[in-house]
């Protein structure tokens, strides 16, 4: 089904897409951003690049960016918009020139007028209904690669990748595949209809994944640390602090994409990876791996079942005004594919 | 309650206790000894000192007596008997008066008519209804201690503790501190109702734990490594081959005891736990640290929920003439205590 | 210095270089094939995809193509070849062209007369000596990624990087810049005096690296494990086997890279390095870091002494019909620049 | 030799030794508290139970007395004394009659009189010519071993054993035998002669170690953490603050122990060594594990060399009226033994 999609959206007459270099950072509007800073900062170790009042740019210690995740503050948590990194500033216009083809809302965000550290950039949403940045300048961060006398808690190396829910997987995968994404794994019924995908411009198993569901809501963002005992850390931290219910569902090994993960819930109810392992991408000819929805291990690869919220809750996102997006039923729901695999009924 | 009841014991007439070292190993009854080779041996990494047809000696790499686990082929799965290591051959002829005075059934068994490897020993079947053997001389095993070459899967190091299902805690508590164990850790309720309670010889935290429940049974037997990454390379491997239904719960921290812990059921359905990290308990005044039963992070540090299996079910164990022993109900039920808190209704 | 060689190769007219995806698969000659699979496949856990009489071909766990180290009987131990992947069959005929153009011996190897499971491929003696293959066809390996159960010794993942003496690494900066490799470090005397470069094409720190030195040799190659238990577990299981011999150097942590690394010597004493750790080098802006050779920490972070064979030995390479490559004696001496630094008089 | 002179001790009419529990702590005279306290605090991570203007008083975070190192503030680098907790109270009345019938200088330390936080002790000049305490009551310290918020640096969780310089190490086993010590590991000479060797009273591998050298002098303190990453972490922050200088030796495997370890001098040259791992020896016929001082992998099971800072340099120690002991020279050079091997001449 969405093979066939993806050739009806190769078939359409579209200007170039941009070179999509990498998911880039995002933009999370946070009700109280004391306690967000304790949570991003203090908790999960993200080093903080900038700060205002109404605002703090953070970046992972191995990040050579201003920041790869901005939190506002606001009335009603949300996500603002998703960022990706282009290859050159023509790019940039090629993203406005685009989703202009494609009768998507595009907006100009001139340096300076955006995002604090970010060159000229494009705003659009997309055809999944989420508001994205492509933008190539970006003010760069002192190297801290080896300052480990900075790192703490989580010990955040970098943003490795998005997670959105959208109520039409394939759809996604089309517009994804037409934008020069790979993919590296999808999660299939028999009749390979599409209950998951993940998709990469880097060299990882993925810059965003699609999680079947209602939507459009950011389902996570995934961050990357060196290894596992860095995750276990995290958790034993909120455990000692006595804020454990920030932990929603981990630490385990995913099945897709090998990564040994931790689910958390910032003030919030934004949700968190903490991700680390993966593996390599990069080949030309690097194919797709399925799994099957049938196959308990795709979600969690140990078989310990999904807690009901990790499929259920989401964040809203807005449009191009800041206004809410409404929010569409999913076509295909994997937690009900499997009732009894994940624990769900 | 407990305490009373501990002072009741003390003001008994009784002969020395024999001095105990240590939990020395567990013997169990499996129905097919292939598979539980493929468990114990190939999965968990225990090293085979001895095997015939009709039995499997095991040992952690770092153990220097000739087993900590003895498998035997039976027609049903049950613990056959638990086993104390006493500092003398003395301390063997204590523990027949002891148990003899108790009023409790006592059998000799000489070195060569018992467990295969283990010098005279004394067989009873304790208060709480449980096969104890309590022995001093062993056979002793080749130093593996630095033989990296002969490490895989779990690469256990040592059998750290039994865990034990007993209606009456108090009672256990009682008998236990009695023959000289230290306590380190309790769940308790508001009004100190005792839920469960760890006991130690050794320097660890415990040789012996109870969980509330029906019983007698034997809830687990724990196996120490030397660092969490083993730990999770247990659970990698099941989900590799498929078999990650033999993972029952975790891997967590656990509250008590603060050791990285996952539980796993062999075969028959005996529940073993992976278990490293643990603090030193040696100092003659250490003082026992009370949980609260509302305290959610007392079974695991992160909040997560217990599966209610691991709360209900366990292995029933024999007398000592091999028949399976009648099942007590619990007087407290720690899981009902918490509905919600552990996930159960 | 070296800026200037870049330019004047820059200014030459060449056709188009070869679109290097990444650093492929090395072949090595190996005096004892049996001795060899003991240190590859038992001691590293490199996979044995193909075998016969006369060669291994060997993979890590995270790699999907045919093999990333080819181990070849023969009289003397030398390097029969690096090779590159290339992103189109179009790019083999691209490096026949550019390699031609520079005036190089170039020799074309059909599917089946060369490497086995490699395509059509060219092989080149490169300016600075070396033995290079460009290949774009490969056959695949079946996925190991989640083989947790084929894991042993290292666990080697996957080939990372090659590591070659070249007298003059100016030369070999320019060469590679030329074929489209970025540099991720330097080591740089106080006039800039170009001392060793890690150059990249796949999004890490490097696939080729320039140690100066008598060349062209081999200096190691790079295998990557995924976290570094991994690292210390190889160092381990060689003091078990009482082959602690094969330890060169380290563990340690290079300034450059950031790795957690230990350096091996094959039976035939080819040099390999346990590399894991490492960055994201993808960004289209990626800028050089730069390291004096007056700081300790660059080649160990902890400031421990490099021991003098790391600096002095190597391995020959063969041209490209199996002979012997003449070595030239190096430029700059780095172990010379810094007497004290590494120990070295 | 040691064997014969063990005997004569056990042949004298001495009353009985105390029963000592552990290692207990140490007390460091250090030059610059603020410095002492950056290294012993910021870096290892240990908890600051105590401080005024002259001393700091540290423990690791699983420790639940007072305190496992007393840094006091003085004109010169010194050992002032070690300390060994003792089972009660009159045990630390037997210290004082068992030292006096060996004819050493023997002063009660009143409570409020010593050292901070500790009852009343007995420090004695012991056989060796070390100061040393004996105390039983010590104040508590607040649990913190699940305060993972509190962890930094080397995260160190316990004291694990002192190592002292002597130059008669049969001498001292004789002694520290005599005082009830088992003894886990040995290194010897062909004729069985005694270099060094690992006695214990608590169950790991040690709580004093000998080293062959001029003495008496305070070789290190050794102190545990849970896991290895947490050892490398140690010299990753040495490294980020450019004080990698602190880095003496390693990390690297003992043979002996089996642990793994990082040597650290202090800003005042004072050795500590971070260091996990360990086994188990509480069984009472546990049976000492003898090294030939031929065997390369017994100080590194790796092979690789020692430094040789290592076996020279050590802390002078004082008499109980606060003057430098003079040193004694070895009798037997370990370092000599094996010209080459440790990478000595």
């Amino acid at each position: 089904m969405y093979k066939r999609q993806t050739e009806e959206a190769a078939g359409r007459e579209l200007p170039p897409p941009p070179d999509v270099v990498r998911s880039g950072y995002a933009e999370l509007v946070v009700t109280d951003l004391d306690r967000a800073r304790w949570f991003w900062a203090d908790v999960l170790g993200l080093y903080v690049q900038y700060e205002d009042d109404d605002r703090l740019c953070l970046r992972g210690t191995d990040e050579l960016t201003h920041h790869c995740l901005v939190l506002r503050a606001g009335a009603a948590a949300a996500l603002d918009h998703l960022a990706y990194r282009v290859r050159t500033e023509a790019d940039v216009e090629r993203a406005a020139a685009y989703f202009t083809a494609l009768g998507r809302p595009v907006r100009r965000v001139p340096q300076g007028e955006g995002t604090r550290g970010v060159g000229d950039a494009v705003r659009v949403l997309d055809p999944l209904g989420f508001p994205v940045e492509f933008f190539h300048g970006i003010e760069r961060g002192e190297r801290l690669i080896q300052r480990y006398d900075l790192r703490r808690g989580a010990e955040i190396a970098r943003l490795d990748h998005f997670n959105i829910c959208t109520p039409d997987v394939p759809a996604a995968y089309a517009h994804y595949t037409a934008l020069g994404f790979g993919c590296s794994e999808t999660i299939e019924g028999d009749a390979h209809e599409l209950y998951a995908a993940w998709m990469y411009r880097k060299q990882t198993v993925h810059d965003i994944a699609f999680t079947g569901g209602a939507g459009p809501r950011l389902h996570h963002l995934g961050l990357a640390t060196h290894e596992s005992h860095q995750v276990l850390r995290t958790a034993d931290l909120l455990g000692a602090l006595r804020q454990e219910h920030h932990i929603e569902r981990g630490p385990g090994r995913h099945g897709v994409s090998n990564a040994f993960y931790l689910y958390l819930r910032d003030p919030d109810g934004h949700r968190v990876e903490i991700y680390t392992s993966d593996y390599y991408t990069g080949d030309p000819d690097h194919e797709t791996y399925r799994w099957s929805v049938h196959d308990d291990r795709r979600r969690d690869f140990w078989g310990n079942a999904v807690i009901e919220s990790w499929y259920k809750e989401a964040t809203p996102v807005l449009d191009l005004d800041g206004h809410t997006q409404p929010i569409g039923q999913t076509l295909l729901d994997e937690s009900a594919a499997r009732v009894g695999a994940d624990g769900l009924g």
